[in-house]
């Protein structure tokens, strides 16, 4: 790869970045909301969408149908150099609460933001179209200069990972002689602030639950029976109630098994690097951390297993008030996992709580919204070496190696089913708002993006030939 | 009055009844719910529709505009006897989960029951449209047969007491002279059981709250927040599981101040009422009582204060997941107070404690649905005498004194405000499913109650000339 030829390839996705922008609004602009069937008709075009955006760019793509919604998956291993896997969802969150969104989520506009960047606004502008986008642009550049890439790249684009991806597994399983490749990238993270570019290496896994709680078997008045008979909403909330302690721990027996404290080398590494604790809160309109007393916020989002309550509704709740006692009350709890945590057990553990505080005559039932464990990457590879000094190259800094509160099971799959290794690099910043109101994507997320993975090719071009 | 008159009135009661069902189901069609404001003209047309059924039997009446939704007021006072201020409601409950229905809440329908008797099911069925209907049908009668009413009687009807009766206050001070008669005749309370009448002397207050709880500034996602950021909904749940204590009683400071334990001679006489207190919960698909430990069902429902959780939401409740840390969460609880609580001291007890429990970053509002005290009715008057005579004279049993679990402010309103006393006499049964669906009038009620009331107006003509 010689300079010059890297340099006519970044200068070709500067020149053509309103066009990589309008083909990012385009897809914004199908609601592919997975968890709600409602959508489900859209999810298929947003996966044929992405076919047809690959197969632009010389790869042999295809939409292959699941029990749920559609995979994409897209070859172009004509190259000599390393073999890739590059790995995004196109599904997005709801939208809901609607009324909180300035703009229609799925009409994006750009919005002028205040420190001269411009923000890609829209559901799905980050979290995981505009990320995966920035790939694909790449690819689109190296190809247009080129008139090939520079590695062999496979691409992977599920449609269910915001909904617990349920077929991925046997998918994965499927077309596991495929798929296989040197090593996965994912794009589903964050840089470390807007200067400088980071390589996630470890992921909390995640244990999704749901459960319902019956008692009577209708609602009650609460003048007829207030007292005598169990309220579902008040067992829900003893519940939910007894799952943290006092300190901002998690309370379910043997919740902590198998938890390491955190390397006092990497403990070290990350208060080193420049984070604001009292900004990570201020930003949201918080000051007080609810986690465990006692340590660092970093280290309580990205080394500490968590539980957390994402929805609960029982009752009247419309207008006005009813004074009814609710036979049932249902909530959606999660727990963020660490290395060291066996999400079965935990789930188990969850269950015999909540099981060991339902009265003798109420009952419940629950429903599994995913179970993964926890990832923690080796540190040394000559691909990530590579890939962190491309990283470098593009941003002037060196990338921060850094963990990551959020789940991506995908990591543990790939690594189970089809022993790779993931490297996972990602543009997105931590004010995205993704899975919230007014979701946004930085165009200088997406413009630094696709120039470093345009470079991130090169470098595992090159280190391949090394 | 003689008896042959009395038994003209009854036999022509009876032989009318098809006609009273008819009108019943009439006042049901019109889907009066008085919290959700997109039924503020079917109230208004509720209350006309009650206008102009008592002008017909000679009222004077008019429909009143309020603040909120109208009173019906009407007077035929020609008669030489006492005077009786009629009360009953013409609003309803809204209808959710409507999918629990059977039959469309608002057209209503006859179906025979296992008994042998015919269940008229609909929203407001028993609730108050049932009830009212049925002393007014019992005038109906009167003035059929007879051409005018045995005692003066007076008539109002509100359309808020299933949201507050914010109107009332006020409308009774301002027709404070208008309204002013001997006694207040209620119907908004339960037959004893099938074949035992009753007449309900003590009833609960009830102070009516809810309150949101706001955290962050927007929702946030567990997998960057997760641990660190206080969650609403967690925040909650904590509020609600601390109000109760593990024995069944109320956890706010200072809430049992002013209760005093159950008069033993009460307290003997309900321990000879035919009460089954497994059937009353086994009935409703429970067996073990929640309320304070050691102490009867019908003590926690008559006579010891009380606090339910009605609704709660917060977070994603759709179908699916969805990993966010919720900004906002609301409930909706409520206190049943006894003898001797300060409906106010309670409130501000309340709040002060979910006040002590939000943390400093986060905060709390909250609205008032109401705040009335308990009531507790002088047990010997003529009048009560006159009634339970006649209710024993149609059920051949003695009428029950009783209390009440629900809380029927007005009751104290009329106390305060008028300086009068009520009566409550009621025809519901306990498994009407009164606020539920499928709610539902026994027509034996209805007929039952049609005659005993005609019998009550004999009664209350006869003791006053006595």
């Amino acid at each position: 790869m010689t300079e010059s030829q890297l340099q006519a390839v970044l200068d070709y996705a500067d020149a053509h970045l309103d066009e990589s922008v309008e083909r990012l609004c385009d897809l914004i602009r199908i609601p592919s909301v997975s968890t709600d069937s409602a959508y489900a008709a859209d999810c298929v075009r947003a996966a044929e969408w992405l076919s047809d955006a690959i197969k632009d760019l010389g790869f042999d793509a295809s939409v292959r149908k699941t029990e749920g919604h559609p995979m994409v998956v897209g070859h172009n291993v004509a190259a000599d150099g390393p073999h890739v896997l590059f790995y995004g969802h196109y599904d997005v969150q709801p939208v809901d609460p609607i009324e909180l969104w300035e703009s229609d989520p799925f009409e994006p506009v750009l919005r002028p933001a205040p420190d001269g960047d411009t923000h890609i606004v829209g559901r799905g502008a980050s979290d995981d179209k505009g990320q995966l986008l920035t790939f694909v642009e790449a690819c689109r550049a190296w190809k247009a200069v080129t008139g090939s890439l520079p590695i062999k790249v496979s691409m992977l684009f599920e449609g269910e990972e915001e909904a617990g991806s349920k077929s991925l597994g046997p998918f994965l399983e499927e077309t596991a002689e495929e798929l296989k490749a040197d090593v996965v990238l994912v794009c589903d993270t964050d840089m470390w602030d807007r200067e400088t570019p980071a390589i996630t290496t470890m992921l909390r896994g995640l244990v999704g639950e749901e459960f319902e709680i019956t008692c009577a078997d209708r609602d009650l008045h609460s003048g007829m029976f207030g007292n005598a008979a169990r309220n579902a909403l008040q067992v829900t909330a003893d519940i939910i109630a007894s799952l943290r302690t006092e300190d901002g721990g998690v309370a379910v027996e043997g919740f902590y098994d198998g938890v390491s404290e955190l390397d006092p080398e990497i403990k070290a590494q990350w208060e080193r690097l420049p984070f604001d604790q009292e900004a990570f809160l201020s930003d949201v309109g918080l000051t007080i951390p609810a986690g465990e007393k006692g340590r660092s916020i970093l280290e309580q989002v990205w080394a500490r297993p968590s539980c957390e309550i994402h929805g609960m509704i029982g009752g009247y709740t419309q207008e006005g008030f009813k004074t009814v006692i609710p036979a049932k009350a249902r909530a959606k709890v999660s727990f963020r996992l660490v290395a060291g945590q066996d999400p079965i057990a935990v789930r188990d553990a969850f269950r015999a709580h909540v099981r060991a505080r339902v009265p003798q005559d109420c009952s419940v039932t629950f429903e599994s919204h995913g179970a993964s464990p926890a990832i923690a990457l080796p540190l040394e590879s000559p691909m990530l070496t590579a890939t962190r000094d491309a990283l470098g190259a593009e941003w002037g800094r060196e990338a921060a190696l850094a963990g990551t509160g959020g789940s991506i099971p995908i990591v543990g799959d790939f690594k189970r089913k089809l022993g790779m290794d993931t490297l996972l690099v990602g543009f997105a910043r931590f004010d995205n708002r993704i899975h919230s109101p007014n979701e946004k994507y930085d165009l200088s997320s997406f413009k630094g993006g696709i120039r470093s993975f345009i470079r991130v090719l090169a470098a595992l071009a090159d280190q391949q030939k090394a």
